[in-house]
C-alpha cells in the first residue's frame, strides 16, 4: 500500500510509522505526567515530536515557553480545526504564551484576495470557536499576519524578520516544500517562519526561549524549513523550534475532511438535525455488508469514522471508548448502534458549545468594538 | 560600439538616445517654468521619463503629489549621491511630499548583514548629508525598511501590501530584473515596489496621489516592475508611477563611479588637500597628449570629467560654464587648467558644505535622542 504526504496532498493509508523513519521524528514518549490529562496525547494521536525535551524540560522546570499555530480563515470550523484548538487551549494551561497567527496574507497570496472577508471568517468562524473551546486571551497572542500589531516596533520586528530570513534560504529549499513555485507561496513561506520564529525576538517575549508548533505531518516541511533557517541566521540566536505531529482526523466519509465538501465533516455550526442526519447518511462506518456477518466477524473500529471521532475526543473517557472498542469488535454492538452514540455524544458537545459560543460573541464584540482585534 | 545596462552592470559608453527607444521613455521637455532653476533639468542630465505629465501638472495645479527614493548604506557619501540628493532637495521646494527609504533590509539581503552598521551609515554618511544639502525634515518621511514606522497601523500596511503585490508578481519578471534570483533578491524586490506604492495607502496620503520616482536609467527595470504589479492589485487603487531617468555621473578617472574603489569618486567627507591631490592625479582629461596639439585641436568637454563634473552642478551659472567649454574646445584652456577651476569650485562647495554639516550633525543628533529616528 502507498501513500503520499506532501503540504499539499495526503493520499493512501498513511503508515505512521513509516512516516516516522522518513521524515526522521521521534515517537512522543516519556513526557510529563501532565499529558495524561490530554486525550489526544494519551490515545497516541499526537504521536511524534522534533525536539519536544526542551519542552518537557520547561513544563516541569516551570519555565517560559510558547506554543504557535496558524489558521487559514476558509470555510467552517470542523472537528479537524477542533483537534488543533484542544491542543492550543492544553498548551495554555500547562502555562504555555500562545502565539496564534492568522495566516491571511498567505490566504491572499494563494487562495481567496478579499481580505474583509478573510478577516470576518477569521473573527466569526475561528475566534469565537477558539473561545467556546476554552482558550483564554489572557497569555494569548491573537493576531493577523497583515496587521501584526499595533505598536510599531513590535510590527516591524515581525516583518523585518521575515524579509531577513530571505537571505538565509534558498529557492530549492522552497521547491522542496511547494513543488511549483511562486512569488506568493515564497512570501507566504518566509512569513510563515517569522510567525513560528518571532516569539523569540527582544520585542516580543523578550528573550529566546523554546517554542513549540503542533502539526499535521504532512506540515513538517514548514517546519524543517524554518528550523533550518532559524540556525543560520546569526543577528539573532534562536533556540531551535520544537514541532509535534498528529494524526489526521478522517474524514466523515473517510478519506479526506475537505472544506470545501460539507459531507465530509461536521462543522461546529452544524445543527443537531444536520448532525444526526450526516453522521447517519455518510460516515464511513467499519462493520460488516450483513448483520449476521457482523454478529460473527465484529466491525473494525480503525476505519469506522464514528468510533474515531469518539476517540479524538467525543468520548473523553478511556474506558467507556476501551469498552465501546471492545462491544464493537465483538460484533455485540452494531454500526448503526455506534453512530448512535456518536450522534448523541455530538449533539451533547455541540449544546453545550453552543451556549460557550454566545458568551464568546459576546468577548469578541467587546474586542471588536474597543478595536482590540 | 556596444554598452549594456542592467541594474547590476554598466558598460560601454552609454548611448541615451538608443536607450529611451529600447526602454520605451519619454525625452523629458515641455516641464513647468519653475524646472528651469535646476541645472539638472535645463542641462538635460534628467534626460527621460515615464508618466512625468500627471506630475508637472499636479505642480502646475497645486495638487499633492509625492517623491520617492531609496538609498543603499554603503560607503561614502560621494557627487553620484549629491545628484540624487539635489533632486529631492528641488522636489521638496516645489511642494512634493517626500518619502526617502534607507534599504536596509535590501543591503542585508544582498551585501551587509551588520544591520547597526547600516543604520549607522545611513545616518553619519547619509541622512546628514542630505541635511546638510537643504533637505528639510518637514513634508519628509526618511524611514528605515526595517523601521518603517513608530506607529503600528501605518507599518502594518506598508509590509503587508509587499506581501501582497508578491501574487501579483511572477517569477519570470524578477528573473528579468535580477537574472539569477535568490529568495533574497524576491524579497527586497517587493519591498522596493511597496517603497514606491505605499505612499498612496489610506495609512500614508490618505489617498491615491501621482509618486515620482528619480533614477538612474539602469534601475527602470525596478519601476517597470513596480508599476506593472500596482496595476494588477485591485484592493488598491494605485496612480500610475512616474518615474525620471538621470544620466551616469562618471567616475574620476572615467568609467564607472564605485563605492569601493575611493580614487573613482570625491567623496562629500574630502578635505581640500585631498580632493585637489585626486583630482590632479585622477582626473580623466579631455585634453590632447601635447600642450602644442591641445593648442591646435582644443580639448573634449565630453569625456572630461572635471568639465562633467562643473556641468553636474559645481558651475550652477550657464553662461560661465558654457565660457569654459568655449575656451576648454578652442585650445586655450589647458586640462589642468580647468582641473584648478573644479578644485577650486569643488573645495569652495565642501567648505560650505561642513558648515552645513555641523548643523545638521546637531539636527541629527537630537533626532536620535528623541527617539525619532
Amino acid at each position: 500500500m502507498t501513500f503520499k504526504i506532501t503540504p499539499w496532498e495526503v493520499t493512501g493509508k498513511v503508515d505512521y510509522d513509516k512516516l516516522i523513519k522518513e521524515f526522521g521524528l521521534q515517537p512522543l514518549q516519556n513526557l510529563p505526567k501532565q499529558f495524561n490529562n490530554c486525550s489526544l496525547f494519551r490515545r497516541k494521536i499526537v504521536f511524534a515530536h522534533r525536539d519536544f525535551k526542551r519542552i518537557s524540560e520547561a513544563i516541569e522546570n516551570k519555565k517560559p515557553f510558547a506554543m504557535m499555530t496558524g489558521l487559514m480563515p476558509s470555510g467552517k470550523f470542523h472537528f479537524g480545526h477542533k483537534m488543533v484548538a484542544d491542543q492550543i487551549i492544553f498548551y495554555q494551561s500547562l502555562g504555555a504564551k500562545i502565539y496564534l497567527a492568522v495566516a491571511d496574507l498567505e490566504a491572499y497570496n494563494s487562495r481567496n484576495p478579499d481580505m474583509k472577508e478573510l478577516r470576518k471568517t477569521a473573527i466569526k468562524e475561528y475566534l469565537i470557536n477558539y473561545l467556546a473551546l476554552g482558550l483564554k486571551l489572557k497569555n494569548c497572542e491573537f493576531y493577523f499576519q497583515s496587521h501584526r500589531s499595533k505598536d510599531g516596533v513590535k510590527s516591524n520586528a515581525y516583518y523585518s524578520l521575515a524579509n531577513m530570513l530571505a537571505r538565509h534560504a534558498t529557492f530549492n529549499e522552497f521547491k522542496a516544500i511547494y513543488g511549483e513555485i511562486t512569488p506568493g507561496k515564497m512570501s507566504s513561506g518566509l512569513l510563515q517562519a517569522a510567525d513560528m520564529l518571532h516569539a523569540q525576538l527582544p520585542e516580543f517575549e523578550g528573550k529566546s526561549l523554546p517554542v513549540v508548533v503542533p502539526v499535521g505531518v504532512d506540515q513538517d516541511p514548514h517546519l524543517r524549513l524554518a528550523r533550518d533557517i532559524s540556525q543560520r541566521i546569526k543577528v539573532f540566536k534562536f533556540i531551535q523550534l520544537s514541532s509535534t505531529y498528529h494524526r489526521f482526523i478522517p474524514g466523515l466519509k473517510s478519506g479526506k475532511m475537505s472544506s470545501s465538501d460539507p459531507t465530509s465533516y461536521i462543522a461546529l455550526t452544524d445543527n443537531p438535525e444536520e448532525t444526526a442526519k450526516k453522521i447517519r447518511k455518510y460516515a464511513f462506518s467499519g462493520g460488516q455488508p450483513t448483520l449476521e456477518e457482523h454478529r460473527k466477524k465484529g466491525g473494525n473500529p480503525e476505519i469506522d469514522v464514528s468510533f474515531q471521532m469518539l476517540k479524538y475526543g467525543l468520548e473523553p473517557d478511556d474506558k467507556k471508548l476501551e469498552q465501546i472498542k471492545e462491544e464493537y469488535e465483538s460484533g455485540k454492538m452494531l454500526s448503526g448502534e455506534l453512530k448512535e452514540i456518536l450522534i448523541e455524544k455530538m449533539n451533547q458537545f455541540l449544546k453545550e458549545h453552543n451556549k460557550q459560543k454566545i458568551k464568546a460573541n459576546k468577548v469578541v464584540e467587546k474586542l471588536e468594538s474597543s478595536g482590540e482585534i
